[in-house]
């Protein structure tokens, strides 16, 4: 029986912050809605202390949103988790996310602050957003980074003081596949209430690393993934939801299973690229316009014979419309064909060889070779 | 002392095969020397057979560029290694590049063939390509599928025949980090005469992994990567170079470098995007328009007391000019501070804790807020 990996989206909250990206509090709800429908388990919605626009959105879509549950973002001070207690209260299934740095560069460069001291404000603040709401999860923030017996020593604090789900994020995007792992492994074997609580994994993909460093860490035992819709959020983006998702679904044998309804994964993305203006690149994993195109001769050819020779996912599956096929000076006599042949047009191959390399001359002149462009080389 | 790792840039084939990205033979020679001075080792000029233009075009790249060794694509067929052999002539240091597919689901329904026929025809190709050249690379396509046992009697066969690189691509895109790396190991332990060639590692985007697939193969023994500038390709693309080569520069501690001059990686970015008319997404790694950029009041607060709270690397290093600070209803007080400070406005507490309100309710409705826009709220 496969395990189940919790999704948790903040595309609304990390994602959200990006320049140029905010939303207005209805723009919110409709993103909100999509994601209920996607099938997700958590959504952070924002963080309500920081502006009143962000305490009036989280109380906005508690009220419009009722399967996942809702989370707001706090630092480890009471104003903030009034303040998401505050913005919570219209939420069927609340969840406060409280926490604090933990790598010793973030403690004295950032908090100019001391471990124990650290370790005092989490425990405090774990407690005091437990007498809000039952669901208290804890962030380690730059966990990536920080020193792994302290990082065992807080995770047990707050799990001991009430905190129902602590994250480890990698803030800085720095760690290595293996090496993420391991830290979750060493959580895992060193801390002794561990499996009170579920550990969760946050990346960041400075390094273009947070899709494999957040599977690493589902491999050694975490079972809640933070991950936004296209990979948004600060600097270079937080993992990509649909990379995660299709990775374990292509994965089977790696026996674990998400909630997420994978047809929805395209509509849900041009819906945010759109709305957030964070334009998708052709290239993009999964929801790229590429991502799906054949284009070279080999492929093509190879393609055509049989779709598994270069698809290890159908585009349907993500709710792409088709693979398809562009033909360019890369494309094969097979390709050629093929796409004459829906057209309505069949040859034999003297005819075929000609038209190839007239084809040819033209794709090396016009680049990409469309329909229009095809009748004009038969006539 | 660090191990060398060779940079294999395939942006002028695997890249330049993307719909709507073909460029004419002048456009590659400017792409070409760009890459020249970025320091890569070998530069993958085309795929002579597939076209006359793209024959012209690794004609004119092997005049025109000295340093990089220059390599031509062919299949494992007679016509397309003469070709290659042909339009390579003039390169100072030619390399022809051949192969053919080493998975049972390429060998059977993409060839029609059997392992002792492809195994045949691969050990006549790389012998027939020797007959130009010194240096041959023979890719075997699929092979993040293929069965390994045959995959390491295949290298065996082909590093017998004069193959002097081996390169073991993950073509579509399917590995997993852990599962590559145990391939690459593989290798390295049952191939005899594995030491006499060096094994290059080729990986596509297809779950967002390649990034990951190539450090992993770089652990386990393998000594040349194929990337391409922004990791444009096939589908979801290639292996990001600037990636690669920011990941093992800020990863010193695993050993390894390249001759790559980081700091032209952002203007060559930035070069082929436009040239190739591929857009660059915001949240790309390293090279994206917000990969430096602070947001979160959190992070902007953070980010000023001390850079390396959230920077791995410096954007100095990448070529980028500077982080830049945006200011939007998530930023905090500091960040509002530091902003005017350097417009020049100082103001004590309770003017700036006015003036912060003023903002946040601007911010709700602007999104974003500019100088301008900061100096109307001075104002």
């Amino acid at each position: 029986m496969s395990q189940r990996i919790y999704i948790f989206d903040t595309t609304l909250r990390d994602g959200e912050q990006v320049p140029g990206s905010q939303l207005t509090t209805d723009e919110k709800i409709v993103v909100a809605k999509e994601l209920e429908r996607l099938g997700v388990d958590i959504i952070e919605a924002g963080f309500p202390i920081s502006s009143p626009g962000d305490f009036q959105s989280v109380v906005a879509i508690s009220k419009a949103v009722s399967e996942p549950v809702i989370c707001a973002l706090s630092r480890a001070k009471k104003e903030d988790i009034d303040a998401a207690g505050e913005a919570l209260k219209y939420a069927k299934r609340g969840r406060i996310h409280t926490g604090i740095g933990s790598s010793d560069i973030h403690i004295r460069n950032k908090f100019n602050s001391t471990r124990e001291q650290i370790l005092e404000q989490a425990v405090a603040a774990v407690k005091h957003a437990r007498s809000y709401v039952e669901d208290v999860e804890f962030y380690a923030e730059d966990a990536g980074r920080a020193d792994l017996q302290f990082l065992a020593q807080l995770t047990e604090a707050v799990i001991a003081a009430g905190a129902t789900v602590v994250n480890l994020p990698d803030t800085t995007g720095y760690c290595l596949p293996d090496e993420y792992g391991k830290k979750i492994k060493y959580i895992y074997e060193n801390v002794s209430n561990v499996h009170q609580a579920i550990i969760s994994i946050h990346c960041h993909n400075d390094l273009g690393l947070a899709t494999a460093n957040t599977l690493a860490g589902i491999q050694n035992g975490a079972r809640q993934v933070e991950v936004t819709i296209n990979g948004i959020g600060e600097r270079a983006g937080n993992t990509s939801l649909e990379e995660v998702v299709m990775a374990l679904k292509v994965h089977k044998e790696l026996g674990f299973e998400t909630g997420i309804d994978a047809k929805r994964l395209y509509p849900i993305s041009q819906l945010v690229s759109e709305m957030m203006r964070m334009p998708v690149q052709a290239n993009k994993a999964i929801v790229g316009r590429n991502a799906f195109a054949h284009s070279s001769g080999i492929h093509q050819d190879g393609f055509l014979k049989h779709a598994e020779n270069y698809e290890i996912m159908t585009p349907q599956e993500v709710g792409v419309p088709k693979s398809s096929i562009v033909l360019t000076a890369r494309s094969g006599r097979h390709a050629l064909k093929h796409r004459l042949e829906l057209l309505g047009y069949r040859y034999d191959k003297p005819t075929l060889d000609t038209l190839y390399k007239r084809f040819l001359d033209m794709a090396d002149v016009r680049k990409e070779v469309n329909d229009k462009d095809l009748m004009e080389l038969i006539r």
